[in-house]
C-alpha cells in the first residue's frame, strides 16, 4: 500500500470532479487487490459457512457491478435480459453464486477487473462535469456521480468482508 | 433506505466539492445506521468467534475514527497522548477492544455518532476547497479530502462486516 496516494485531487486527463472520483475508485481498487493478493484457487472457492459467499464470488460481484454501471451510465440504458442473465449469479450472490462462481484462478478475476476498469477510466476521461451531475437517462433517480461512488462503496463493503474471510482461511496464518 | 438520495451534487451551505463529499459521508452513514437498526445490547456485544470484533466494537471504531480525523483536519494536530489512550481500544480493535468495548446500548452509540457528525458538518461548512485539497499540516502526506473520504471508506468497510455478522446473529432470522 506504500505507493497509494493519500490525497484526493483533480487528475490529469479528467474533468476536476471526475478526477477526484477516479482517485476514490482507484484507492478502493488498490485496497481490494491487496486484500486478495496471492490467494489460491482453493482459498478463492472456500466457503466459510453455508450462508457465506466465497472470496471468488465477491470478486465476480465486483466485476459484474462495474459492468452493470458501465452500461447504465456510459451506454445510458438498462442491461439487456441476456446481460442480466449472464451477470445475475454474481450480482445477486446467494445460492446461485455459490453454485456457479467457482474454479476460477485469481489471475482471471484480476484480468477482468483490470480490463473493466480500463474501460471505465477511458469513458470517464471523455465526460464532463455536467454529465457527471445530471440524472441518468436510464435511471433518473440517480446521477453518474452517485453511480460511480456506489461502485466504489460496494467494492469497499465487500473488501471489508473479504478481509474478514481471509483472516479465517485455515491454510495460512493470517 | 427509501429516503436516501442516489445523487451526489453540491449541497447548500458547503463549498461545491465539500458538498459532494458530505453527500458521500451522509450516504455511508445512513447505510451504517440501517445495518445496526434495532440491535439489542446482547446482539451488539455478541462475539461471532474468538478473533471477531463485536458489532458494538465496530460502532465504537467508527466513532473513534471520526474523532481522530476531526483532530487531524480541523484542529490541524495529531491527537494527544491522552486522546490516543482514550481511543486506542476502539481504533485498534482486537483483544483490548474485545475486553473494553462492551455493555453499551445502541442509543448511546447512535448519540455519539450523531454528535460527532454534527460537529464534522459544522466544521466542513466553514471550510473552502483550497483547505480541502492542500496537504494537512499535521500529516502532509494526506489532504483533508482523502481524510474524509477515508472516514467514509472505513465506515463502509466495517458496515460490510456488520451486515455479515448481523446475518449470523442467532436470536433473529436475518
Amino acid at each position: 500500500m506504500a505507493r497509494t496516494s493519500l490525497t484526493i485531487t483533480p487528475l490529469p486527463g479528467f474533468a476536476p470532479t471526475i478526477g477526484r472520483l477516479v482517485g476514490m475508485l482507484s484507492y478502493s481498487r488498490v485496497t481490494l487487490l491487496a486484500a486478495v493478493e496471492g490467494l489460491s484457487l482453493e482459498e478463492l472457492d472456500h466457503l466459510h459457512d453455508a450462508k457465506s459467499n466465497t472470496i471468488g464470488a465477491l470478486l465476480a460481484h465486483a466485476i459484474a457491478v462495474e459492468r452493470w454501471y458501465q452500461v447504465l451510465t456510459f451506454e445510458e440504458r438498462k442491461p439487456s435480459a441476456s446481460e442480466e442473465a449472464a451477470w445475475a449469479a454474481a450480482l445477486d450472490l446467494g445460492d446461485e453464486g455459490r453454485r456457479r462462481l467457482r474454479e476460477r484462478e485469481l489471475s482471471s478475476y484480476l484480468e477482468e477487473l483490470a480490463g473493466n476498469r480500463e474501460a471505465t477510466l477511458a469513458a470517464l476521461a471523455t465526460r464532463d462535469e455536467a454529465w457527471l451531475e445530471r440524472p441518468l437517462p436510464a435511471a433518473p433517480e440517480m446521477n453518474a456521480h452517485w453511480a460511480w461512488f456506489h461502485v466504489a462503496e460496494d467494492e469497499i463493503s465487500h473488501r471489508g468482508q473479504i478481509r474478514w474471510l481471509r483472516a479465517r482461511l485455515s491454510r495460512r496464518g493470517r
